[in-house]
């Protein structure tokens, strides 16, 4: 098992990576000093697969714990699920001394973070991320929350967990194509603050595709390393963890134009971090060999890295990019690449070039 | 203009006391370092008497106001409202860096609070108490949160506003049976830990019910420093602060069972302070005396001290009573008195007593 620390003072936990630890469950809570009542939220995917084990090891180490499920989907992270989540809560009398888990991926993390944070003000909760994209990024940090029909994310809070449980087994059950969308946030720290990392998963992809758990174990691990680093810098979002959303900014753009429905979130920001990219060579002189890299590896990760829209489709998403949150004084920022491994925030692009951009993703990149 | 300053790290703010103030919000605001929209979030008897001012304050010094209004009433204390405040938080274009005024009561305060803390995870904002509970109560020390139908305040956060700013003159339009709820946690202050303030307000009580603004002035103040006091040493609720509830548990209870409807909350926690004191003199060995002289004061403020139930509403009061977030190990705890001016937490009550203790209300207290 490896473990990263997440060190934020008094709000300090640890992510365990490695094979097998969902059985592990209940000693790992144990650990933590929490009450005895505990609630899984998880969803109608996730939670057939693994919340007997879950609870199973729960209950061998004297927790009780109850389960809530939630349809499997972008679309439950809404303030609707929010509210079932609470009146189940309240149903399952759980007591502001127990706690919550949240079994599955980024969109059971995000809304059962966003429920703990505000359910009785506040009660602990424990992440077991069962994605890919959800072990390397939504799971660490501290940022939950959910949609609103005009954007992403759009409400929510900072709320860090307990303990962060990455059982590397349950990426095998994972299909194929979710599991190739949380490479695209893998690829992602490669290109926004490590660029040996860039060049490792240039040499390692087709071993990740194959689910190797010694790869798998030593990418996830360094992921985590660098999100923590940037988190630990900025936990609430002031400056450099903006370099976070590389890529983001098209992407949740482009998830809810398509109403989450065509994308997956991984995907979406694949197509985001090409035209990021491409915007960089555009605004801050990336170098055309280190856009095509990114590129051929967001290919070979069997990611999508570009969109065709029509002009009303077009013009929705640059609508839908003017609500984004990261909007200051009505303009959009973007995080830019100088180069692999380097970025920089605030940036500001005149909509016409973005427009282009997007217009040129039609055709293939030369 | 009286100050009380909240000491809570990078948190801090200023609590702002006097008349006329209103005038000055912008003035007030201004030396906040915030963003330059804001929206002003209201109720339907505030908005149409104080929106006007507060907008024409912010305008002069510079900011771009919108209002949202909510209908008046506990009932807008709700997961609907917040929906509702978020989607127009939306429509007005409410950035990061803006900020949100709460103009109004307490329930005001406590859903605005919430709306700020979660929106866009979390903008700036500002309580503009309007009542005399939430000037000397629910406006300080950062409590925020709505209702779910199966109790108060089971949803929401702890956030500290950036300036919390008292017009004494907003009191002169209020209502006598709210303002009157208000003295309820005034009256609270002096029981839990200010036996010189209870002593005061023996003397000055008729002063009060006038609304002299100097006698005002200094009740309110002297509130709010007790409050700041207790907040201080333990901002999240994990000890101390658990004082604030004298006559809680009884008082949100019966608010739950009359669905807000029957009492003021200032009302509902006048009876709970009594019946709490009433199972103090029991358990604790309050001096029937200081009993006496707590229901006195209460009476003398136009607040009721029983209440009466029927064998149905009473078996209602102690279910909804288990399911208060206070609740720990399925065991309901007190605040109880020793003396006025001293209280213990974490007291277990048989359930056997609270009963006598409830029906005891219906004949006068001897």
């Amino acid at each position: 098992m490896r473990i990263v620390h997440v060190p934020l003072g008094i709000r300090s936990y640890d992510i365990q990576i490695g094979a097998g630890l969902l059985a592990g469950l209940g000693k790992a809570c144990a650990r933590l000093a929490l009450g005895k009542s505990c609630v899984i939220i998880s969803d109608s995917n996730v939670a057939p697969r693994y919340a007997k084990v879950a609870h199973q090891a729960l209950a061998e180490t004297g927790f009780k714990a109850a389960l809530i499920t939630v349809p499997a989907g972008e679309t439950a992270k809404s303030l609707k699920s929010v509210r079932a989540c609470y009146h189940g809560l309240v149903a399952r009398r759980l007591e502001r001394n127990g706690f919550i888990i949240a079994l599955g991926g980024g969109v059971v993390g995000d809304l059962a973070g966003f429920v703990a944070a505000t359910y009785l003000r506040g009660v602990a909760f424990v992440q077991v991320p069962t994605t890919l994209l959800a072990q390397v990024d939504s799971s660490v940090g501290g940022k939950v929350g959910v949609n609103l029909k005009a954007g992403k994310n759009l409400v929510g809070a900072f709320y860090q967990p307990r303990l962060v449980l990455c059982d590397l087994d349950t990426l095998a059950t994972l299909p194929l194509r979710e599991y190739r969308a949380g490479l695209a946030e893998v690829i992602k720290y490669g290109i926004i603050c490590d660029a040996g990392l860039f060049r490792k998963l240039e040499r390692v992809v087709p071993k990740l595709l194959e689910g190797d758990l010694t790869t798998l174990a030593g990418i996830v691990s360094r992921c985590c390393q660098d999100k923590v680093e940037v988190v630990r810098q900025d936990e609430t979002e002031s400056g450099l963890r903006a370099i976070l959303n590389f890529g983001h900014t098209i992407g949740h753009a482009l998830e809810v134009i398509s109403h989450y429905g065509r994308y997956l979130h991984g995907e979406a920001i694949a197509i985001g971090q090409v035209a990021a990219a491409r915007l960089s060579a555009q605004v801050m002189g990336l170098p055309q060999r280190d856009l095509q890299r990114m590129i051929n590896l967001f290919e070979r990760a069997g990611l999508p890295t570009e969109v065709k829209l029509n002009s009303s489709q077009r013009r929705k998403l640059l609508a839908a990019m003017r609500l984004d949150k990261k909007v200051t004084d009505g303009e959009t920022r973007f995080v830019l690449a100088c180069r692999i491994g380097e970025v920089v925030t605030g940036q500001s692009v005149p909509s016409w070039l973005i427009e282009r951009i997007i217009k040129s993703g039609n055709d293939s990149v030369k």
